[in-house]
Order: structure tokens, then sequence, then C-alpha cells
């Protein structure tokens, strides 16, 4: 894509437009209350996130080319930056919900006038110039889709926890795609030195590189996820109940917390329900299982004589099959995703738990300058996650991609499928 | 007003419109991101506010009458309902803020269906219903404008964290009305026993009576309020570096949190600002100070070589003037009020930290039924504040009135007035 | 007192001798283990105890006639100051159970040096020097006689949470003395204007007086203390899930620490017991309730149709009999105590809850220097509780005594003494 | 050893008597206070160490022969379960400072109760029996060793913040030994796949195997550790003032908590001394430094233009080398050890912090029952260290040896050595 942006400018240009029209398409029928609410300091308001966006192509885009614009207030500077120390300082993560100003509409209008810029700069750079800005631009779009996830799973975070259980967004019409799960079966591979990591080929990350060898261990890897039905006969099995299951940490948590399902489950009357970002539907026993801290995603796997997978069994295995690029139907994970023996379905539906600590590859060096904190500096206390989810955009998901989450986290679409030593 | 209430409906009907106007007067100009933001746990969003009064009518009056209407979904029983263990469960105070829903518009149209409401109720309620219900009417448009007061601070506190300063309301037309305070006195008095207290004439909380004779020592009370110019004396002389002159857990807040000025005010190359309702504009140094926690304000008293007043005390000495019963005319206090010897100054400008605790009153009952948790259940840790502020709606400041915070609370219009042994 | 230190050398030194001896006699038989832990942040080491005071006499009386000797590190004056801003930086409160070092031999042998040096200070001061440090011996004596009692209650604190269920001392020999309450009788008072307040004769605190009138309405006190049999009754019928009781803070802390029953209180098989500084025994259903807070106090007090005082009529009360100046017989209160209808009966067992904040009396000025930290700025946030406790020393008991502590504090010995309105 | 164990009993009971006695010489010369206190909720009581290495014997040896025994009270059972759960409740962590009961003699007693029966049993047990218990006794010793060491880092902690900077142990006769550490060189290793692990000849804890290939990147590592002198380079620089440096989680504990050097260092007049277990000392340029979190080592390392190295390189390297099997003359790293090109210097002065996260090997399972909760229940969110410090016990050091911490911890005896990618 790189090469792509470098040599047609109208690509470019067309590629920004879209992106940055989704994260407006994901809002457009929320209110402003909505947007401006912050349902704990690990979320954030969606009108935070539609600013941030703009915020960083405004910072390395147009900044690199020239300060002398001014679209926004300069504390805009300071209320929108997310954690770069080398650009200045930043609002308190935890107080983003304390904020009604900007509100939505000046944020938007920002978001425009960004907008207008960024489209003027693609087309009249010169081209040594834009030789430099291509690269940032395309990391800006990629970076704007991690928001566009985050906007979905924060916003579905937000309205699960109200008394009213509200609905994201209306129901789609039509019957819910279910259907049931392929029956699992362990695929066993036998292990040895494999290469793994981003070729340098399309973008990446950079925490998907240097590519590097690894040596893996013989070991099986489920054909497809675990399913809702599943993790009930976890739960009906004393699972929550069990400390021989759960890492230490894990089990504190759950006891200090009164853990006994999944973030999103409710149970009523004897009968399961899950919140959606379509309301509160019945709980499909088919789809993958999400809501899942990596403690409940390894104790699961205890339960069922497995193991989450490593990082690089899961790359190995996704390897051997195209990611798809194409997005979800649902913003929901769904039965029917798992009703066929197709490996497509590691993406789309909710990012997987490894047990791979989030740590460089070896050879890894961040970037110079501010750039450089994207990644890196996050490289502790939190597990890698694979794959893809119903909410990760189109053309966002591949299989050298790192995903990564504190053990505890429990918001996003993340679930598991299942490993063994072989 | 509980007789002109009783005999006149017209009359009722008109009070409850007025004061419910009023209510949707101060949120007129504000958009949906100033009604639903939450700055600290002690402020509540403003469509909170605008909500739980609604819920305050629709519960204790019209379901006094019939439980047969739906005007709102059931949850709105329990995120509206403040304190009441006797109706039934709460939201989480501290969590308000993280709901978006009901929206603005939807806690709007709830309040209008139960405006219509109480209004046919008023006009067609029996003789005899209509006797048990008019007091309740009248005690709910009395909460009504005390959260009007809140709907004013709560707004002040979120707004004056946003670095970029907001106004909430257009700064008015003309001068701002400022003019040198009067000169301190102190007025003596001889002490002795006094009456003070509700006489039962017109409307007054249970926490007002019952009227009851104290003993007063001979003391004097200061003319006027502590203006800012007199308390940046007190910080330029090192008042808050001082611990001799504060109370032992006002030193270990101050330490803990920083403090250095009162809460709004901002230091700027050496010049003095403070935040408004109408954005940050300089201090005006003969306005009366506000924004100070009970610590702050007795601070001063010690410094200043006197001491804050007893309620009492302040009780006994507003009874010789009559309190007022119109508006301030801007929503902060300022100077021009103090330039006259005008007893009336101590209302309309800040509320006046007392030395009291605040305690029943003796014979004092809390009212049999939930209204008894208005007030009673209260009595312990807080401080009585005296008089009232800019914010205060008129028709409701009168000189037995007892407000109440705890003594670390400095979000309100809350300043002093000196007190003195003799 | 204060004359009889001022003219007679030896009874002053008797006096000192008998005080600092009897602290010695409280911690003979304990461990060092036991003088070392502390299980709250408002408890304190034993052994801290036993420094402080010592390092009181050493700062307030040796200090104030030469600093040339050096009984201790310098770290010392750091350690075991508790409160004076005037003296100089404190070792954090809560860590003071961090500390080994100096262990308990060390701090008893600076003791023993600081005692030599008191004592031959009051035998060769001149006679000017003499008239200016006998009032600080007669404080310094007043302040260790709190701290026996709270090495008391601190000790009791820290072995109550022990699963060995420890004895502080070894259970006296004979038997318990129990006997059954006086049946309950209200005496009644027509109120007016009363005074109260230390008379300036004998020692007493700053915070007693200035003696002053106050104007008491009519109402009744109750002749003997709540018993534990009473408060079982409050217990079983409820009362401790019944929030119409309770003042709204204590609610919130009754629910948040699943409170059930009196700190010290254990149910097992159904039977109830206490721990006590003898161990766990039997619960005395004739001996006065203790081991409870405001909260629980006053909710028994609203169930049982009553109010605690205010601690002028407990005072009025109180003044009509003598307090008695001998230790209680146990380090427990007792169901004999209340058999005999004698006022005395007020003391020595359990400090009564008032409803009076603790709050400076009229005209009440601390005194310059340090020692004007002793009482005056811990008057916010506190109650009154008046009598005096079986862990109160012999001779530290008087009508005008104001005790005080949080609303909150569960752990010393208090209960309550009823009155109510007529 | 488990065979030596197996065959000859004399030589086991040599082996118990040896280790139990090495615990007893460090607290000999200390105060029951020194054993009492728990300065913060990550370090234990001394008292406690010396309890729970009791309770295991009991629990896992003797009750699995019997449990008519009864050698304490029931209650020890739950004061010294450190975190079996599948043994039984747990006193909590943070609270075991708050005991004084059992004191350290009855601790003693106890002690020597059970060290007489395991004795006894040790020499008596059938050979079928014995088969099963010799491996358990020899967990048990290496379990004590763990607390040996524990008991140094926990000890050093509480003094260390006591402003009378102790010494727990005289300081040692003649000259401290220190000296130029040699030249820092790094050692270049092609990479390529390699083998870690136990590889079940001698005693090793259940998560250093099973021994399994892995992939090594080509690379370089120190010859020596880093020195306090170029620590204090990396903080002369501003080290502690470059959020570039630092991981994002440790730049924010670095701001909260104000760090700007390693923990037990103190800057006096710009000189530099060090707190150690001898008292504070001048700091010696030329010792490891020590006392470092995680945070600390690799913010070092990225200044050093290096990074901290895997484990599996760090086993690599240890490999060529034999691990020292002597105990370090000092519980303090000197100078002296770092000035021969001596590989084995890589173990008994400080632990080194590895980038690897404390995870399973491939293959790992943690043993059936109550043991099986030693190790695998914490492989989260901790790092790796490797190699043993001067408090490591002679006899408890090997290459394949995996310590873990979280990476905030700083008050291990844990430095760092470096690598680099070549």
């Amino acid at each position: 894509m790189t090469t792509l942006f470098r040599h047609d400018r109208q690509a470019a240009l067309a590629q920004f437009q879209a992106v940055r029209s989704h994260t407006l398409d994901l809002v457009a029928g929320l209110s402003p209350e909505d947007m401006t609410v912050q349902s704990m300091p690990d979320a954030s308001p969606l009108k935070w996130h539609v600013g941030h966006t703009t915020w960083f192509f405004e910072t390395f885009l147009l900044d690199a080319v020239s300060t002398a614009h001014s679209f926004a207030p300069a504390a805009y500077g300071v209320l929108f930056n997310s954690y770069y120390q080398t650009i200045g300082p930043q609002w308190a993560r935890a107080a983003r919900g304390h904020l009604s100003r900007p509100n939505v509409a000046e944020v938007l209008a920002w978001r425009q006038a960004v907008d207008a810029s960024v489209a003027g700069l693609i087309l009249s750079a010169g081209d040594a110039a834009w030789a430099k800005l291509a690269p940032i631009l395309e990391i800006g779009l990629n970076h704007e889709q991690q928001h566009q996830e985050l906007i979905c799973t924060d916003l579905r975070h937000a309205l699960s926890l109200n008394p009213l259980e509200p609905a994201a967004y209306p129901l789609p019409q039509g019957p819910w795609p279910t259907a049931a799960a392929q029956p699992l079966r362990f695929d066993r591979h036998d292990g040895g030195v494999v290469s793994i990591g981003a070729e340098g080929k399309g973008f990446a990350f950079d925490n998907e590189g240097p590519r590097h060898r690894t040596f893996l261990q013989p070991h099986a890897l489920a054909n497809r996820l675990v399913t809702n039905g599943e993790f009930l006969g976890f739960i009906t099995d004393g699972g929550y109940q069990a400390p021989a299951l759960w890492l230490a940490e894990g089990w504190e948590r759950l006891q200090a917390e009164g853990l006994v399902h999944p973030l999103y489950w409710r149970c009523r009357d004897g009968a399961w329900f899950e919140h959606t970002l379509y309301g509160t539907l019945a709980l499909d026993p088919h789809a993958p299982v999400n809501g899942l801290s990596a403690f409940e995603a390894a104790a699961y796997a205890v339960w069922a004589g497995a193991r989450l997978p490593t990082e690089g069994e899961w790359e190995r295995g996704a390897r051997q099959s195209a990611a798809p690029v194409v997005a979800a139907p649902l913003l929901h994970p769904v039965g029917a995703a798992q009703a066929e023996d197709d490996p497509s379905a590691l993406f789309g539906q909710v990012w997987q738990w490894t047990q791979s600590a989030y740590a460089p590859y070896p050879g890894f060096t961040a970037p110079a300058g501010a750039l450089g904190e994207y990644n890196g500096k996050f490289m502790i206390n939190q597990l890698v996650l694979r794959g893809s989810s119903c909410a990760t955009p189109a053309g966002h998901s591949r299989a050298t991609y790192r995903n990564f989450f504190p053990a505890h986290a429990r918001w996003q679409f993340a679930g598991l499928r299942l490993a063994k030593d072989v």
C-alpha cells in the first residue's frame, strides 16, 4: 500500500476519504450524549476518538509541513494528545469524560477543516515532500482504523452498563446468521524453526517486525473458536468457582469483582442473554464467545484440557490461509462463521488471546521521533491477541497483526482458540 | 405560601410553571454535552438534575394519587432516585456521568409529560386530595430550586477544569457592577437567650424547625462579607503556608492537594483571574470571595483575628432585616453589593460558612415516610452555611434557611462573614 | 492539682512517678511483638505510645529548660512527634508499625533517662522556673493518662483481629462481676439556661473551657447505660438492616463493611461472645454495650424511640453527682456497675456518644505555642463523648471532660446513654 | 540431590538440619521487633518466613504421613499458608504485620517441634514411604532457601525506611572488598537453535523445565554486570527525566512516586551512599548496581545503546561456565566480584533482569495437588531474573534457575547485564 500511496495520489486521497468517512459512519446515528460519556478509565468518549484521530493527522502530517495553520485552539493539542511525550503534555486519560467542550459539532468542524487541508496536501505536495508524507498518511489511516474498533468497543461498554440496555444501532433486518459450529478438531504441526513477522511488502506496524526465525514445539491448533455454548459448559461445571483452573492474579480479580460469567452476559430466569451493539439478545450458543479477559480464556483452556496458543503457533497456522480484507457483516460475532471448515473464520469474529507476552521481536527498535512512541513503550504487562474481530475495519486484518491488551481487559471482542501440546 | 397553595389552585399552577420554566431557562443555551458530563462525584450531570426533579414530582405527587400512569421506563425510577432508600435502589452517584441514555431530549420529553399531568392534577384534584397534595407540591418546588442552584455550581465546576476555559453564558452587556466595599465594621450584640428557627408561617424545610430558644454569648458580627481583595492579603501573607491557622484536617487536605488559592482563582503573570459562568474574568477585589471550603474560611478568620459566626449569631443578626426575594442580577457575586451598608447584602451574593455543625434542632423529628429522608439523615460531618448566593433562585432565601456541606467542599458560591467574641 | 504541684515538689514528683509507672504496669506482661504491631492507621504501636509520652516530657519540659541534653538520636524527634507542626516534621501515622527500631528496650532506656532528668528538674528547679514548668508537667501527666487508655484500646484492637483470639492479660481470679441492671428510667429536667465547662479549680484541658452559659430544652436522661442485652434486641429486630434508623453516612459504611454487630462481638452456633483484653468471653447481657460507632449508637437510640443526649444535657446531669476518681476494677465494662441507682455509674464503664459536634466553646482560644495544637485544631468532623471508661486511669475522669472521636470510630470503649425530648 | 536423598537418609537429615539452621543463623542477632514488622504488602515479617517454612514441612511432609499430630493451634494453618488454595484459606498477605501472636518464641518452639518430628520421619520412614517423601523434603529445603533470601531483602527494606538507618548485621572486620571492574566487553554468539531448561539430573523447580529447544538470534552479551558508577552516569545524564528511555508504565510510576535514583541510594551534600544490611555506606562505584526495577534496568539499557538479554540468551551464555555453589562472602554485592574476567561473577552478586516474561516453558504442566500451585499460577505479569544474588544461599543457584518478580519490584538485590543485537 505504501508503494501505491507514493505513486498514485488519487488513490491515496480516495483511501484517506474512505477511512475518514467510515469513522463518521460509525457515529452517524449517535447522539452527542452517546459521544461524550466515558464509562471507565480504559475507555474514551467517542468524540475524543473522533478528535484524536484528527489531531493525529494535524500533528504528524500537517505540522510536518508547516505549523502556520490554525485549525483549533491551542488547548486541543493537550486535550487530544493520547500519550506522545515527545509532542507535549496530555490531558489525564481518566478525565476525558469530564469535558463537555469542544462539543461534538466543534470536533466535527475541526475534523472537516483538517480533512480539507490534508486533501489539499496530498494533491499538491512536491514529490520529495510526498515521499516523506505518504508513510505518515498511511500510518495515520491505520491508526484511525484502530480507533474505529475502539469506538465500537467503548460504545458497547458504555451502553452495556446502562439499566435501559440501549442499542447503539438498529437490529439488522432479516434472520440473525447462526448455524452450528463444525466439530472441534485439533490440527497437528510438527514444530521446528519457522519465520514469523511482517515481510515488509504491505503496510505493517513497527511491532510486527522484523520478520525472524523462531522455534515451535510440536503442537496442535483447534480448527475453530470456542463457542458460547462451550463456554456455558465451563460455567455450569463450576469453572468460576475452581481456583485450580486460574492464574493467581485472575482468581484474585474474580473474587474481588464477583465474576461469574463473561462481561456482557446476563442470566434472567435461567435463560442467557448478551448485551450487543444491537441491544440485549438471546445468547447464540454457536457464536464465538467474546468479552473475555485472558484470565477467563486461560482458565477455560485449562478446564478443556488444552492451553492458549503462542503467537508463533497462531501465526504459523494462519499463514496457510489468506486473511480476509472485507468487513464482517455485523458488529457482533456470529455462529454462522464457524459452521464451515474455513480458516478465514479465524479473522473477523473475535480477537484470540495468546499466551505470548507482548514483547519486542528480536531486532526491534522503535522508530526515531514521536511516532516511535506508537508501540514499543507498551511492551510490558500485556498479552498479544491475534486475528481480528467483527469490529475490525475491512483491510485492517492480517496474519502478522499483533493486538495487545492487559490480561484483565474484558471489554474487547476477545475470545479464544485452543491449542495443545502433542 | 402553603396556605396560598391550598386555596388558590391557579396560583399554585402558576408557581409550578414558573419554577419548572426557570430550570429550563438555566439550561436553554447549553449543549447536550454540557448537560451530560459529571466532573466529580459530588457534582451531577445537568440532565440528571433536570430528570431528578421530574422524578420527584412523579414519585411523590403523581404516584401518591395513582401509579397506573407510565411516563417513563421503569429504570428511570432507579436512575433518578437520589438517595431515598424508602423508595428503592439508586444508581451509584459517582457513575451518573457514565450514562448517555436517556439523552437530554428524552429527559425533556418525560419532563413535559409529567408537567402536563401535574398541571391537570392541580386543577382537577378533589379538595380532600388537594389538601394532602399541596404541601408535597410546595416541597417539590423548593426542592427544584435547590437543584437550580446546583445546576449552576455543577456546571461551573465542569467548565472550570476545561483548558478551553469556556463560558456557560454570554457575558452580560454593560459594565460589570463593581464598587469598593464599605469599611469593615463589627456590630456588637450582648447575647442572651434568643429564639431561632422557622416560625411556621411561610414554607420552610423540616430542618429549619422547630423554632426554639438558644443562648448567645456577647459577640460582634461583621457588617459585610470578606472580599477577594482581603482574601488576597491572606494569600500574600503566607496564609496557605502557615499550619497554625488551619484545622488539622484542612491542613492535611491542603498539603495533599497542593492548594494555594480559592478553587476558581487563576494567577497568570502575576495577575489574578477567576473562572466564572461567564468565562475567565479579571478578579474583582471588591466582590465577596467565593469558592472556599470551610477550612479556608476558618483559616482566613483566624488570620484576621476573628472567627466564623455560629448559626444562631448569624440568624439573630439577619432577623433584623428582611430577606430579599428577588434574584441576583448576575450568576456571580459582585462588588457593588457590598458598597452600601445594606443588611440585605448578606443574601444573594455568597453562602456564608458558619462554625455550627449541621445538627438537628432541639425537638426535631424527621417526617414519616420517604420525605423524612430529605434532611435529617445528613446531619453528621457537615457544617451549616447561611444566607444565599447569586445562584439561589428568587424566593428561595430566608433568614432561617440552613444550607449544609462538608467542610472540605469548595465548589459552591461559598464565602464568609466574620464574627468576634467581645 | 496545679496549685498542689506548684507548692509541693514532693507531691509533684510522686504524681509523676505514679503516672509513669502505671504506663509500665499496663505493658509489663506484654511481649515486644505485642508492643510493635499497628493493626490499623487509627491505632498506634504500644511502644510508640510509651515513646511518645516520653518525647512529650523531653520536648515540652526538658527542652524548655535546656536543649543541651541528648537522651536519644535526633530522629526520635520525628518518629515520636504525633502532630505538632510547630515542633517539626512527623513520621507518617499510618507507618508507625513499619518501624522495628528503636526496639522496646531502647524506648524503655530512653524513658528511664528522661524520667531521671525530669525528677531532678522537679526537685531542683528555681521557683520562678518551676512556676512555668509545673503546668507543663501537669498537662504532660494528663496527656500520658490519655495514652494509657489508648494503650488498652489499641492493644485490644490488635489482638481482636488475630484468629488466635489472644488475651492481653490473664483472666482475673474470682467470679466475673455481673448483675442485672436496674430498670430503665428517664429523669426529667425542665431545661433553661445552665452553665457548663470547667470552672478553673482543678486541672482541665483547654477544650473544657471557658465555662459558659447554654440553653437546655426540657428533656429527660436515662438513669443508666444501654446494655448488651438491650442492644441484642436491636440486632434481632433487624436494626442493622433498616436504613430508616441510620444516618446516611452510617448506612453507607454499614453496607460497605458488612456490619451486623458491634466491633468486638462474635456469634458462634447462635451464642454471643465478646473479645476482651482477657480473651473471648461469653457476652454479659447486663454489661454496658461497647465497641460502637456513633452511627450505631444513634441508630439504636432511634430504634428505642429516644436520641443521644447533647453534651450540655449530659454535663448538667452529671454535675449532680461526684465523678469517681478511682480506677475501674477491670479493663472491661461490667454488669454489676449498672445494678444500683448510682449516678457514678456514668463513669468508669464506657464513654457515651453525644449528638454534639466537637466544637470550640464560646470564647475558646487555643494557647500560644506548640501546646496550642493539643485540642483546638481537631474541632471538626468529630463528636463529643462524655463520661469515662473502664480503661480511663484513676483521677482522669470528670464531669466536664470532653473526649472526641470521628462518628465512625468503633474501637473505643464507647457506648451510650439515652435521652428524650419531653 | 534427589537420588542422594533417596539412598542416604543420614545425608538427607544433615542437609535438612543445615538448611534449617541457616534460617536461624540469619535471624539470630535480630530482635523480636525486627522480626515482627511488615514494611509493605510485598514484604513479610521475618517471623512469618520462619513460621511459613515450618508450616510447609508440617503440611506437605508430616501431614502426608499422618495428621494425628498437633504441633500448633489450628489457626496456624491459616496464618502461615501463603497462597495454597488447595490447602485452605489464607490470612491476608498485607495484614501479616498486624499480628503479634504467635510471638517469635512461640514460632521457634513450633519450629523445633516440627524439626524433631521431621528428623524422626527421615530416619524411620519405611522405604516405600520415603520414596514419596524424599522429593517433598527436597522441595521443602529449596523452598526454605528462597525464603532465606526474602528474609534478607524484606529485612533490608524494613530497616532502610527507618530514619535511624539501622544496620541488620555488624559491619564485617577488614577492608570492604572493592576493585575496579574489568572493561566492558560484548561477547558475540551466532544464534541458532539451542536447548535450555533443566535436564532433570539435579534438583530443579518445575518451572525450569521441560528442557526444550529455542531459537536465538545473533547477539552479544556483556562480560559483566552494570556497576554503580555506570548507573550514576545514567542519572547525571538525566536518565530519570527522559521519557523516551522508559517503558510507558515505568515512566508513569516514576512520575507518581518521584523516583530519581535506585531504591536504596541516598544523596547527601553531593555524595552518594547506599543503605545496606550493614548500615548506610559510601556507594562503591565498582560494585554491581542493585535495587532496580525492571523499568530502571531497561531504561538504563536503552540509554547505553543496548537492551536486556532474553532468558534464553542468558542461559546459553551461563551454560559455558559452572555455577558457583558457595555463598557470597557478604550480604551485599561487591566490586571485587567484577574485577576478573570470571563468568562465575554472573552468580552471587545481583539477580539480572531479563526482557523475558515469566511464562510456561513449552510442555510445562503444573504437578497435581497443592504443590502444583508453587510456580505455574504466577506466570503472568512478571519478568524472569537470572543468576543469583549475594543473598542467595549456597547451593541454591544454577544456570537454569528462573527467578521472577513484577517489573516494578525494586527491593530485591536485582541489577542487570547488558545484551545487544549484532
